[in-house]
Formats: structure tokens, C-alpha cells, sequence
């Protein structure tokens, strides 16, 4: 069993990081809403490096010790996690912090580590390899390595401050969707919110292409590793189930919904013509499962968390593209 | 001479809004920095609203008298303005507001009026014909006339609460880049940012297909009406310009820039794929004329007002689909 945490360990990370962080804003839906529901977005796309990530980051770089601020810190990550680690550096005044990365990154990502001042280092030809490498050349220069959701109760316990901040601006939410990835943003939000309230009901959304974590909770089995089946737009949330996640989740999570890609597609464009709201593929999987299975959501006083919004400029297109063909 | 107003307008203006609006963000470009020069986004565009212009609206309505806000008020607008109006009445409890559109007011624009609580009437079918009609209505109705940045002092100090929060933010801003529609918010944003330094850099940017602000102060004749002259993305800041602008902004704009249209579209797909922040065209003038002409922009730390995110889904895909076909 790893090291847990619960609902006070979220609100001492919310004030740990409250000073870096955007207060993102909990948006009302113009669209979804109807006589019995009422949904509103939370719009961690807004957020610093444009992704909740660094809520994490943050959380266990403000906790690191003197002499490990010196030596440094490094982490793994082909996207958000690396934007929010090299981020989070920048603020707290970390100097030597390196991201990892296997070649054939897009350049996007990359300007995007460097411009908060990472250093990033190319290695292996897929995240699997990248990671092995990276984890030796970590542990080789001493480095404090930035779990990304897979162990770390603080990475987890900072997730979760988005939950807590729902749940101070709205204390009637009763009802959360968070897309999952690894799990580990759903499982902060799961226990920040349901210390507030343990009736809030907790849903989480994945993708019919890698269903990492709905499979590991149906099999009791840890997918620490999963095949992406097919394409997906959804590439920041594909990948393994969490260790921390696969042990808490269950007495956590309410309902699980799976979504196709079709639906992920359609929910962006959605977002983007109608609500006017650019969002990444990961974010469009909450908002596909509002959109196609709202009985099964559930609730009257609905919050989507828009996890991110660094959306690539050809998905985009393409979401546009298929759409508007489609409507003409 | 109309009345005019001061930076300890604006002062208190901000002071009567703060608590209703947003204060976004003043975000890094970044691939726009280089050696000499760097650029932040203030990022009206996640605005209440998703636009700069609530901020005018609320100024006004927050001082209404008790007798007048029973009576109600109203206003013409095809966009962001009628959105703002409906929007402020609804933070005040102000109940009785009338927006009056134009027949042939895009679905969307009317769909956001009504979310926020004001009636829609559609009268005559242009904006003129919509104007003249709904000065009428309003005028016999006894409602408030909500001046969209004409004459009225408090609509310009209101909207320059933006140029405010950038040098209360960033008080080494030595340029600032504003959207030019009525002119409104450029004289409230000079007005605002020249009280706190006097040799802030204030550039003005319009369209090509409507230059009306830069043509009344060359040619010394306040154009109320100018024609639109051709196609144009930047649907928010046609028409003509502003009395109040017109009387002011002689002596607070540094430089004009006229950008034509091929330009602001680039700066919009610019925006969207690179800088992956989705604007409206209005917006993109400012970008276009820091990405054509960045020495006539000059200085080294600028700010670059972006004033609304209402894009169209249309308008979006058509920037997309230029670009990554022409890039392909």
C-alpha cells in the first residue's frame, strides 16, 4: 500500500500554491443547460502553461529541501507535464531542472518546455524508452524525479486542489466529470471535493482508445502499461493507470463512462463553434460524455473540468473540418 | 467639447467594477520575444462575456439611479456589446434591459444576449436602421441609453480599466497595442496607462477594410459612419468613430498602423496553432501590426491588448484552413 492522503493534505496544497496559481474561472455552459441541469466548466485551460498540471508540480517542488533545490529536479513527459514541471521551476527559483523527451516530439511542446526555462534532453524513440533512460540519467545526477501522477501523494493531494476550488465557489456542485488519464487528477478531485461533501458524485471519462484506468478498476488489475487502440486525439491522456490512483479510486469514483473518438471530435468542435471555448482532446472526452450519455452523468448542478488547452493547430482544423462539412 | 475624463476616472472606475469582473491575465507571448523586445497578451478575451466591453457597461450601470434602474435600460448592438449590457444588468440586478439587434444577427450573438438575461428585439436590417429605430423604442420606453463608446466619460474611463490593470501589473510597460473600433477603448487605455507614465507608447491598430479612427484624425473630420470597403474578419470594430475619441485621442495616440485583412487572418491562425490562444479578429489587428510592422511598434516591454474571444467557428476554420493548406 502506498502512502494516502486525504482532504486536509488537499487544502494545505491549496495553500501552498494558491500565490502561483490562476484561480481559474467556473464558467456556465451557454448550451448544455436545460430546466434540470446546470453545467459549468472548469476552465483549467486557463490555467499557467495551460493545463492543470502544474498544481502538482508545484505542490511537491515548494516541499523539496534546500540542498535538493541545488542539485535539481527531472522528469519524463512528452507534454503538459513537462510544460508544468519547467513552469513550476520558474516560479519557485529551481535553476537546474531538466525534461526529458523522446525524439520526435512535437516542436510545440518543446518551445514550450525551454521558453520556462527547462533544459530538454532527446532520448529513446518512444515514452517507454524515454523513460527508462531519463529514470538512470535522474538517478545518476541526483536529480529530484517529478512523478507525474503515478505515486507521489503530493502530486495527487495538488491535482486536487482544482476539486477544492470548485467546491468553494459552487459548494452545490453535486457533480463532477473529470477525464482520466492515469487517474491521478480524478482521484485529487474525488477527495477534495467529498470532504467537502461525500455526496458528490464523482465521473470519470475516458477514451474507447486507451481505457487505461476504467479497465484496471473492472479487472483488478493495474494497467501500469496500456495499448492505444487506434487513433486518438486525446494524446495527452493516453498511457498507464497510476499505482496511487488503482488503490484509491475505488472507493472514490461513482461512475465511469468510455467515449468514442467520433464523440471526442465532435464534443471539440462543439466547444469551439457554440461555447467558443478552445479545448485539448483530453478535455473533449468530459464534455462528449455530457453531451451523449447525460443520464448516466447524472445530477443537477454539474462542473466539467476543462483540463487543458493546448490543443494542436491541425487537430483543430480537422474537428473544424469534419464538422462544418458535415453541417453544410 | 463633450465632457472628457481623467486617469482618477478610470482609478475610480476600476474601484466600482473590480469585484464584478475579471482581472485577466497578462500573458508571455511566446514567439513573438527576441532580444530587444518582449510582448505580453492582455487577455480580455476571458473576459465576463469574452470581451473587454463589460467593463464599460458596468461603469455606467453601477451608477444609475435607484428610479432609472426600475425604468430599465437598453442599447443597439449586433455583438459584444449587447452581450456586455445583458451581462452587467444581470451581475446589478438591473431587470428590465432591452437589446435591440438587426434582422440577420447571427444565432450565436443572440443566443448569448438572451443567456444573460436581457429581451431581444430585432428591428430594421442594418445596424443604422436598427439604431435609428431603437433610439426611438428607447427614448419612449423612458429606458437608459447604454452608449456603446460614443460620448459618454464613463463608458471610455470603464473600458480603460484594462490600460489600468497592465501598468498596475507590469508598471515597466513602455508600449502599449490596442484594437481600434470606435476608439473607445484606446483613448480610455491611453488616458489610464498616461497617468501612471506619461511616456507610455500608445499605438492604435485598425483594418484596412475600416479604418475610420485613423481617417478622422488625418483628416481632421469625425466620421460617425464609414463604409466597410470589402470583405472583413473583424466584424466587432467596424463602423464609425467615436465623438469622444475623436475630441481626445489627438493627444494621447503615438502611432496608427492600418493592417489589411490578408494579415489579420495569419495573426489569428498565428494565435490559435502557435501561441494557442483562440481570438477574434478585432484582436488579431493588434497581433498583425506587431508581426508586420514590429518597428513602428517599437518599444521593448509591450503590452498587446487582445479584446475578445467571440470568434466565429466559420471564420476560425477558414484562418486554419488558409494557413496549414498554404504550409502543407
Amino acid at each position: 500500500m502506498l502512502q494516502q492522503f486525504t482532504g486536509q493534505d488537499v487544502r494545505m496544497a491549496y495553500v501552498r500554491i494558491a500565490d502561483f496559481i490562476r484561480r481559474t474561472p467556473l464558467e456556465d455552459s451557454i448550451y448544455l443547460n436545460d430546466e434540470e441541469h446546470r453545467y459549468r466548466f472548469k476552465l483549467e485551460s486557463q490555467q499557467l502553461g495551460k493545463s492543470f498540471k502544474i498544481r502538482g508540480a508545484l505542490n511537491v517542488l515548494a516541499q523539496l529541501p534546500r540542498d535538493q533545490v541545488e542539485r535539481g529536479v527531472g522528469t519524463i513527459s512528452t507534454g503538459n507535464h513537462g510544460i508544468a514541471v519547467s513552469y513550476a521551476c520558474k516560479l519557485l527559483g529551481i535553476e537546474n531542472c531538466v525534461v526529458i523527451v523522446p525524439f520526435g516530439t512535437p516542436k510545440n511542446k518543446l518551445d514550450r518546455i525551454r521558453f520556462y526555462g527547462a533544459r530538454v534532453m532527446q532520448m529513446g524513440n518512444s515514452y517507454d524508452e524515454a523513460l527508462t533512460l531519463g529514470l538512470n540519467y535522474i538517478d545518476r545526477h541526483e536529480l529530484f524525479y517529478v512523478d507525474p501522477g503515478d505515486r507521489d501523494p503530493r502530486v495527487y493531494a495538488g491535482q486536487g486542489t482544482v476539486g477544492y476550488e470548485i467546491m468553494a465557489v459552487h459548494p452545490k456542485v453535486d457533480t463532477i466529470v473529470v477525464p482520466m488519464g492515469s487517474g491521478g487528477l480524478i482521484t485529487g478531485v474525488a477527495v477534495a471535493a467529498k470532504a467537502v461533501n461525500p455526496d458528490v458524485r464523482i465521473v470519470g471519462v475516458q477514451t474507447a482508445a486507451c481505457p487505461a484506468v476504467a479497465m484496471s478498476l473492472a479487472d483488478y488489475v493495474l494497467y501500469r502499461h496500456y495499448p492505444v487502440l487506434g487513433d486518438t486525439i486525446c494524446d495527452a491522456v493516453v498511457g498507464g493507470c497510476g499505482t496511487l490512483a488503482f488503490e484509491m479510486l475505488p472507493d472514490l469514483i461513482d461512475q465511469i463512462i468510455i467515449v468514442d473518438e467520433q464523440a471526442i471530435l465532435d464534443a471539440m468542435c462543439f466547444m469551439a463553434i457554440e461555447e467558443q471555448c478552445v479545448i485539448e482532446g483530453g478535455s473533449a472526452m468530459a464534455v462528449a460524455a455530457v453531451r451523449e450519455y447525460p443520464d448516466l452523468v447524472g445530477g443537477h448542478d454539474i462542473a466539467i473540468v476543462i483540463t487543458g488547452g493546448n490543443v494542436d493547430g491541425e487537430v483543430l482544423h480537422e474537428a473544424l473540418d469534419a464538422q462544418l462539412r458535415q453541417g453544410a
